[in-house]
């Protein structure tokens, strides 16, 4: 059934406007027409879409990364489509059966509840967490008996799945793909059939397994979902997926001064990008930077900084956008000091070269290290640049020691 | 713990007789060590082994291709161990879930009851069905749940499955293998340790099944099987293996004189093989037939004359050996025809084209094929041989009809 042809004049236009927030920044949509229908249909039935999205239930550590997919959930939210998130609990209490990775063993219902609301919590930041539905996959796939296995396995051969990029490489190159590994994907297709999901959302490199819910649902009679592939957002690099494991990501549990200054950090060719994928701007806003960055109108340091302010206020908020930005035109536009810094106390010798004490206080790894960075002008002591790596310093109380732009730490002598 | 070390002299040479008889004919034992501390461990604990074999629930039409396993199932049966006959029926049940054999479908309860009840009686024939265990493995595998199934898988890499040589040879050739197919070893080798299996039988070509129970013993922790691979026999063409969809069997219901005339119809250089494997006779009986033979004592015809009377006794018993035996005798031996033989009343024209009336008949699946039977001389009209292709035949009441050398038809023409 064709629901477009459906609708009447207001209702196409509420498509159309649907169509257009919901569509933007997506990498791809498989496929388009049937998405577009879905909308359409979900108007005429005055029905929310079902809108998923998976979860790993180990280490829930949330970056901007992620802020990809909560935003664009957000748009849905913001549409009235319910959100379905999915707690991958059932392989997690399994643990990993293979004993590969002593790490992962095993987790208890305790820990998966509580890297739940470990996830809820940093979501919040983002997104309206009160309307979201929050399901655990043990609940049906606990349930999924031997025959039905069988029946789930019959639907796919294996050079399909061998086809798949991280199994084809681990084939070719003879390291071991266990058997079991097949199954996460027909697992997470399962679970779009378990709870009827219309759309699913990951990241492009989540592709063969987003699909492969359609491939259940059919299975099962069932309307296929539609998948939303969204970009991969580079870290703070430029190059690579911004990943934990990477260590090139912002955090959304980060202070607000760390998140400005890490978000300065990003390459000028990243901007756009991020004010696209990560910040809450609206289209017409990120429209608006676009053409003025075009123009040269809006220097890339002035785009940064409203992109800075944007992403510390979306997830510190407003106050803590203005502060952290005000501190950072301080630091690093007047080269000043900030007003409050971590305090040390120093307990050794008061005579010390200057690598010592950098190396000491653990501000660098090496001894080495102190002295390029000496040389490339980026120690400073009391604001003052150190000229020598040879240096010896008299510590006083109060000294204040700079390393590279926002490293700051303020000595004090041991009262003893 | 070295159990042979423990016996006593008497059990010492129970374990060599036991030994060789059960060893004797068997293409491979895997692994050789441990099956003796097995068979010296029962004869310590007057434990029997439990010995394994088995069966598809579908089609179950016995011949002697089966009875190389089922004599050796004896033997163990003869020394007091239990065997455990497993009709997989799980499977069976479920069907062909791809749907790519319309024939494969789902077997009620009251077919594969009836399928096992076939199996019973026509093993019936060779062993004794009285001590044997019977097990439908839909009692434990319709138990086993999703988590248990991903243990499981964990066991094996896709690699080493890959390695099975269909699997491979299909991967290769790109045609389909489907997930589910990955787990018949793996529900195989669950059999095993359902029922805690000491023993596996298996034809050479279900290496990788039977050997794939070890692995799941293993997994949990239970004593691992030994695997005792035997030998494929050759089919009446003497190159094939022995199989339904060559027709080249020996069927275990066939008639006397079938059974008879086929064993009589294989190579000379398989006698001694089919003496080992499928016959009734001891080691020692053999090896005299194997020395007279060798000596040129015994003809190639008489050893088959003995093989045949051999095979037709299992199957018959005594008398009707005898009577095929005498029968063979007049019919080949002295070229006169059998006592008795199918009668079939021809309606057709009375004056008929002899390869036509060999087609409708069907004796012969074409005219082409009559002819080249009649120029080799193999057709016969009331013992007479047929000289030319072309001849006409004046169909009279009680004619005798002979294509090859075994298909006889006593013609009646209908009243009317």
């Amino acid at each position: 059934m064709n629901f477009i042809e459906l609708l009447n004049d207001q209702q196409k236009r509420e498509l159309e406007q649907q169509w257009e927030v919901l569509s933007y920044g997506v990498s791809s949509i498989i496929p388009e027409q049937e998405f577009k229908q879905k909308i359409a249909k979900s108007i005429k039935n005055q029905q929310p879409l079902k809108v998923k999205l998976g979860l790993d239930p180990t280490a829930p550590d949330v970056h901007l990364g992620h802020t990809v997919v909560l935003n664009k959930l957000k748009q849905f939210q913001n549409f009235g489509h319910t959100i379905q998130l999915i707690i991958g609990d059932f392989t997690g209490k399994i643990g990993d059966p293979t004993g590969k990775t002593a790490t992962r063993t095993a987790l208890t219902d305790e820990e998966v509840k509580h890297n739940a609301r470990t996830y809820f919590e940093q979501f919040g930041k983002v997104m309206d967490m009160e309307k979201v539905e929050l399901h655990y996959n043990s609940k049906w796939l606990s349930q999924v008996d031997f025959s039905e296995v069988l029946k789930l396995a019959s639907t796919v051969t294996v050079a399909r799945m061998l086809e798949r990029n991280d199994f084809h490489n681990r084939y070719e190159a003879n390291k071991p793909i266990y058997l079991h590994e097949f199954f996460y994907p027909v697992m997470q297709g399962y679970d779009s059939y378990a709870l009827s999901s219309d759309v699913e959302l990951g990241g492009t490199d989540q592709e063969f397994n987003v699909l492969f819910g359609r491939q259940i649902q059919e299975h099962y009679g069932q309307e296929k979902q539609v998948v939303l592939l969204m970009p991969l957002i580079e870290g703070l690099d430029g190059v690579e997926k911004m990943s934990k494991s990477k260590n090139n990501y912002i955090g959304v549990e980060e202070s607000p001064r760390d998140i400005f200054g890490k978000t300065m950090s990003i390459p000028d060719e990243q901007i756009l990008k991020y004010f696209q994928l990560v910040s809450p701007l609206t289209i017409d806003e990120v429209n608006e930077v676009k053409q003025q960055m075009e123009k040269g109108a809006l220097h890339p340091r002035d785009a940064k900084m409203m992109l800075a302010s944007a992403l510390v206020a979306m997830l510190h908020g407003k106050k803590a956008a203005e502060e952290s930005k005000a501190d950072f035109e301080n630091v690093f536009q007047k080269n000043q000091i900030p007003e409050d810094m971590p305090e040390v106390v120093w307990d050794g010798n008061q005579t010390v070269a200057i690598v010592d004490l950098v190396k000491e206080l653990g501000l660098l790894p090496s001894k080495s290290e102190a002295r390029r960075m000496i040389k490339n002008g980026g120690i400073r002591v009391n604001q003052e640049k150190v000229p020598d790596p040879a240096t010896i310093l008299e510590v006083k109380d109060g000294l204040v020691l700079q390393v590279g732009k926002r490293k700051f730490i303020r000595l004090r002598l041991s009262s003893s």
